[in-house]
């Protein structure tokens, strides 16, 4: 059987009330499309059995059933109910899933949770490593289809790790991809729009990818035979440019401070256009204390001047977005500091005028000489500007530590 | 007719591909909710004619059903003809609604835009000053009801305005809210679920709330008679704290800019556990430097010695969350700046440890006697201690400069 249609099915009164909002739509649609699924609906339903009828009409239609929430232990949670009078069949204890029950929550288990390890007879349970209710997964006869339906817990801290690890292998050898693995990768930068592009550009017709947006980078997902996947992620690499693609799941102020751990390096920076941004991203994870000494958010230039003793012909001659100016902020702030490395932001973040997205990033190290480079992103918006500044400091600050020359890393980067 | 049970039908490849997370669903779940409908099932469908058969199982089910999307001028956008065709009759050009295209495109309205102007016989065209394409609503008999069905266009920008103006009105007099009109208030450092809370304590049962959780604040929405949402307001303002709730939508930092942007004030900040975060806040719009003159993350005691010249004995005594260091950091920054305002923020913004959530705020002004307050958020989390610091110095800040004494403000914080 051809397995192509797909519904998902999200139960909770929390979001028809609209007290929440729903994630796992968009994640599962996501990764079905890229297996090369059709979803021809997504439907949210409460607790109060609608799920039954909207149920049979998504199996009237597609091949394959997901299903979110509905397998706690309450009244409420009907989907094992429902699943099985869809199916004909009756619901049977699961010996192996009690056991493990019984084991984390002991004689409770005789209460209510004791239906959490019933299934409809004929399904496979999903192990669920995070929470009480196993998923589930099996087959319903529709005339002359067999109907994959899956059942996943409702928390996304329960259903992300199963839908990840368990589910996503099996829809996948459902369209025939049998040897189903994934590699992520964390991408700076390049838009989103021109990561896609790319992404077309370097495929050689064997590789399915799927981006994630996130605040500071894009993740980046890759299927396919696993050289195929190297090859795509190495040249989808080359034509990014260096720094700008990392395997797994990064922030890129992370991997400046592990650095900086690693090398018990520490660190402060001055910002102007970013203005604080930088220095609220490197002290977002505890600890950081012992990395960051402080950083200064200069945004007036008497403020370059006073507290960084930026030199005023510079401000008044070629001015505070300058390389001058940015050696001048970087060393400044090393020299009140102390710290081993430091960095300095300085650029136009607009959102007006003809050279808003021109950036300039300095560094300075003990023993290493000083180095500035100029950016110009191609995003508008002032929060876009202020964020992809901060990110390209982080990237090139980690490189100035391993001895990197910026300037011809940065000529590099066409597509920033 | 009781219109009670409501669905939603939201249009669109894009969603069931995974590429956008819809927002529009629980905006209008939301909404529906607090207006005492039941909403019994919110579906997302793509642009290849699957609206049909869902929205025929809506209307067998529902009072009222609620379509976004599908409304575009190309064949794929199917609602006009879904909706007419369940309605039974034929779809007619609306004059007006063809006049005010053609006014706005001219002669492109003799290509496809022309059906923008179609809508089914007897319903009545919505306006959208947004777009191209007005919505429409109207009656589909069932059986011996008379179902809702309102049509909107899929882009938020279209969707939003359109919803809140003309539908929520619509929908609040089929629920029997006759004088539909609503008050937007911005709520600070309460958390959703205390301010839930206290709404039910000040309520007299004929005021409907809604909140909206934000990054920095809630938007609290009531509805009822004009003089029982004045009172519930007041009576809740009393009891959350002075400044903490605010007539309209403001961000606490814009109306701490505005009020410098009146007085022709500029301010400077010295921030420890918040380390940028309140400085990138108030450069966040274009034009700050208009008021902001810079600040310093000095998150190391050194860097508040050495940039500030806080007092080593402080810093070696009372440590650097006291009222002591608060004052000295504000003093300091106020000093090399030269600022009309100064306000400085130390606290342990954890994740560990028995004081999180201590933080002291220290503000200075020219002419005016130094102040310091001290808070204890009972949030949890790093992130959200930070982000409150930041909103409670911007309050206070605020306050500071029309002459209040901020402890006997902050004593009557109850639930921050």
């Amino acid at each position: 059987m051809n397995y192509q249609n797909a519904s998902i099915f999200i139960i909770g009164t929390e979001l028809t009330r609209g007290i929440i909002g729903d994630k796992h739509g968009q994640l599962i649609a996501t990764e079905l499309s890229h297996l090369g699924y059709h979803v021809d609906r997504m439907v949210i339903v409460p607790d109060d059995g609608t799920i039954g009828s909207v149920l049979r009409d998504g199996i009237a239609t597609s091949d394959v059933v997901i299903i979110t929430g509905g397998l706690g232990p309450t009244s409420d949670d009907l989907t094992r109910k429902v699943v099985a009078d869809l199916a004909g069949v009756p619901l049977v204890r699961d010996q192996a899933s009690f056991d493990y029950l019984y084991k984390n929550i002991g004689e409770r288990i005789w209460g209510s949770n004791e239906v959490q390890a019933m299934f409809p007879t004929g399904f496979v349970p999903i192990p669920n490593p995070y929470g009480t209710a196993p998923g589930f997964r099996g087959y319903i006869q529709k005339d002359a289809r067999l109907v994959a339906c899956i059942a996943m817990p409702g928390p996304p801290r329960e259903m992300d790790p199963m839908f990840f690890n368990e589910v996503l292998p099996l829809l996948a050898s459902l369209r025939g991809h049998n040897d189903f693995e994934r590699d992520e990768y964390s991408s700076y930068l390049v838009a989103e729009a021109k990561l896609e592009e790319l992404c077309h550009q370097v495929d050689i017709g064997t590789v399915q990818w799927g981006t994630r947006f996130q605040n500071l980078r894009i993740s980046l997902y890759l299927t396919g035979e696993r050289g195929a996947r190297r090859q795509f992620a190495q040249r989808l690499s080359q034509f990014m440019g260096p720094s700008l693609l990392e395997e797994g799941d990064h922030e890129a102020v992370d991997l400046l401070t592990d650095e900086l751990v690693k090398q018990k390096l520490t660190i402060s920076c001055a910002e102007s256009c970013t203005a604080g941004l930088a220095s609220k991203l490197l002290t977002d994870k505890a600890g950081s204390s012992s990395w960051f000494w402080g950083g200064v958010s200069t945004y007036a230039n008497e403020a370059k001047s006073k507290i960084l003793g930026v030199n005023q012909a510079i401000l008044d001659g070629v001015g505070p977005v300058s390389r001058e100016c940015a050696i001048a902020m970087a060393d400044g702030i090393q020299t009140v500091s102390g710290t081993d490395v430091a960095f300095s932001i300085t650029g136009f973040a607009g959102p007006e005028g003809s050279e808003v997205g021109e950036v300039w990033l300095g560094f300075c190290a003990k023993d290493r000489q000083k180095q500035a480079v100029k950016l110009k992103f191609s995003s508008w918006g002032r929060d876009s500007v202020r964020r992809k500044a901060c990110v390209a400091a982080f990237i090139l600050c980690r490189q100035y530590l391993a001895g990197c020359q910026l300037l011809d890393m940065c000529e590099q980067w066409q597509y920033i």
